[in-house]
């Protein structure tokens, strides 16, 4: 077998088989296939797409080749949340505590910003003291515990995604509907979870721009994870605008606090108790999604959420006070309001560019080596479809040196977007897949 | 400028500039753009083309790479030959000398065989002491003296495309028009010609397998060629069946004396008739394509072009007796009648096969360090449109060892097709471009 008939076969749009496939990636993993045959055929995927059963493959591959987490020592139905990322986008740390004070128990893998978008590392490491790094048996006798605990990606957890994400990194070969879905399923059939709510964003704010694409996306990875006997469903949800009002690590830990106590935004609060009804219909903790919703409401009304999030915080070496005082959080030293130039209504918010400038004043990351600064951010005042004087106040920007503070303060002026008419109401929930 | 971003917008479709081009190939040219983001970059340019801007760029910058030999010293218009490969494929050999004999000099620089196509280099090679490896001032006076000579590429010119084809090569990135139009132009124009006849070959012997993309190729290479005040002109021509009866190199030599004494096939004859026309007319030696045809027709019977290859194989070391006295060439030691398994007409015979089996017997080469047996190949003895017995023979193939001898035999077995009907007659010479 030469690795170049492969991706010759590829690029003509040919079907690999299963052989073929793993050929490739066991073999890039052993650096026996040189980087440059492998971005040449991670391009010809990017134009050629792959068939479901080359789709599988390369995620079992992937899983193979590193360590799958045994949970089965853990009694209960595994139940995980994944979002293809966003602005503002906090629903996992609403959601995943509400579904384990429901009885499902969720085994929480998670990522760090990148580029626009948000990480759930950074925001639970603004937590002055919490552990992103507990061993897997430390994380295996926390979900025993408490049916939740949070932690990032190990390096023994499919190695094969981590080498072949570094390198579509610097190739442009990301924006791949079949490589972002072997991708993330890999990482989530490495762990022993029995069924994975998904949150595909679509929009502005997220990787994804148009809703077929987004689609797409969702129903590969829903197949994947169906094949591979796991109960799997996404939500194609609304990134045209960031979610809830909060941008930036400790803003949002307080918002994710306000909203486990019912005060937070009406957009995050609809988001993530449709999240947790998901997780608890999935995790066969409610007969019905119907009553799914039910069990998620009260659990979020009872407070039982709230504090299912302050027993974890403690657990993984955090304070839980934190949800109270948030002068305990990191706190930026300066605040700009940025003014409205001109009265009438907000009809649109460019989640991206939101999320840009956040990343600029230091809410995000450049590259994987950069470090964050958990203080800063962006509070928004006003949202898409609301009315504004002239002079008003649109968001407040939070932040802790001056540098590009010019730059970012701009940039989120020219987000907003503001006309004479209203727009007309988007659905934030856009369709279920699965 | 990142190397990433313009990967992206390559692959979405956008046009490069001048300097986003010449920033890719300079930097990969002096190792600064690593192997994996080029091969994602050429990937992305097979699926999403070039413009005439962005071809002309690449072309250019891979001249600039390296030397440019200047024959301003030689007196005349200069006009090169190039055909983009196919199977029997000597016409150089035989247009060259009559076009040289007609007052034009050409400064012929070929490459070696690949694949299932031949070289000239490699047929000039069958010649005892005939070198191909002219310094630039050898180079430059014998063009002054016999207005024909014959040479390889040399690292001095072009090395970018040097580069960049060892890696198109190992990353199916090789048959990508835009790609194949600047490697060849960047090479031609490193060469101070005046003007260039391209014969460009479609079909089951040639890259090109649909007159679609030889057109495509033809066009883009000639608006290179003509962007950069040369004359250029392309024939599109078939290479369903192999040019001439003779494939492998000291075969096709004892061809090329054939023709150029006027007995030599009608095919071969026809075309290298009309490419040496071609090359007159485009070198001024005469004022219409008509009278050019005249003139080669005469070159051709009066000889002139027959002593014009014995003096220039004189020049560069050969022995000038090898065109009248065959075995003074290389001679195989053993040869095999293949025999028709029943009557009828040929209606096709698959060139690449048949030269992909002459390579298997050491005609041709897999890779470019792969040795060449001048002495093996295979005699045609009938060609598409002749009737055939049972029995009949088809061919005869020549061979100095007996390994692989069977599956070369089979092969070129198979690539006869016999049928009750006669084919349709096709035309050789397809399309004039330019």
């Amino acid at each position: 077998m030469r690795t170049v008939d492969l991706i010759h076969r590829k690029r003509d749009g040919e079907e690999l088989s299963a052989e073929e496939i793993t050929f490739l990636v066991e073999g890039y993993t052993r650096s026996e296939i040189p980087d440059y045959q492998m971005s040449a055929f991670l391009m010809a995927t990017f134009f050629a797409g792959m068939s479901d059963h080359e789709v599988d493959t390369m995620t079992h591959v992937m899983v193979r080749s590193g360590e799958v987490v045994d949970l089965s020592a853990v009694p209960g139905l595994k139940v995980d949340k994944h979002s293809t990322g966003g602005v503002g986008d906090k629903t996992s740390l609403i959601a995943a505590p509400i579904a384990a004070a429901a009885g499902v128990v969720v085994p929480m893998i998670s990522g760090r910003a990148l580029g626009h978008t948000g990480g759930t590392l950074d925001k639970l490491e603004a937590i002055p003291g919490f552990r992103t790094n507990l061993t897997i048996d430390e994380f295996r006798s926390q979900l025993a515990e408490h049916k939740l605990a949070l932690i990032g990606q190990t390096p023994q957890i499919a190695p094969a995604d981590g080498k072949l994400y570094a390198l579509r990194d610097v190739t442009a070969t990301v924006e791949s509907i079949p490589l972002i879905a072997s991708s993330i399923m890999s990482k989530k059939l490495s762990v022993g979870i029995d069924a994975l709510v998904l949150d595909v964003k679509v929009g502005s704010g997220a990787f994804m721009k148009r809703q077929v694409d987004a689609r797409r996306l969702a129903q590969m990875m829903v197949g994947i994870g169906r094949r591979a006997d796991k109960r799997v469903q996404a939500l194609i949800t609304d990134m045209d605008q960031p979610l809830g009002f909060a941008i930036g690590n400790a803003l949002e830990i307080m918002e994710v606090s306000q909203t486990l106590q019912n005060i937070g935004p009406v957009d995050l609060t609809t988001l993530s108790l449709e999240l947790a009804a998901r997780m608890i219909h999935l995790g066969k903790a409610a007969p019905s999604i119907d009553e799914a919703r039910e069990i998620a409401q009260q659990k979020l009304l009872n407070g039982d959420g709230y504090r299912k999030f302050k027993d974890v915080i403690q657990a993984q070496g955090g304070n839980p006070q934190v949800l109270d005082r948030f002068e305990l959080l990191p706190n930026a030293s300066g605040a700009r309001e940025i003014l409205s130039p001109r009265g009438g209504y907000i009809t649109a918010i460019n989640a991206q560019d939101i999320g840009l400038a956040s990343a600029i004043i230091g809410a995000g990351r450049d590259t994987k080596e950069d470090t964050i600064d958990p203080a800063v951010g962006v509070i928004l005042e006003a949202k898409v479809g609301q009315k504004i004087e002239a002079g008003g106040v649109l968001c407040r920007l939070y932040y802790t040196t001056e540098d590009r503070l010019e730059d970012a303060a701009q940039m989120i002026e020219d987000a907003f977007r503001i006309s004479g008419q209203a727009p007309e109401e988007r659905n934030l929930i856009l369709e279920v897949v699965g």
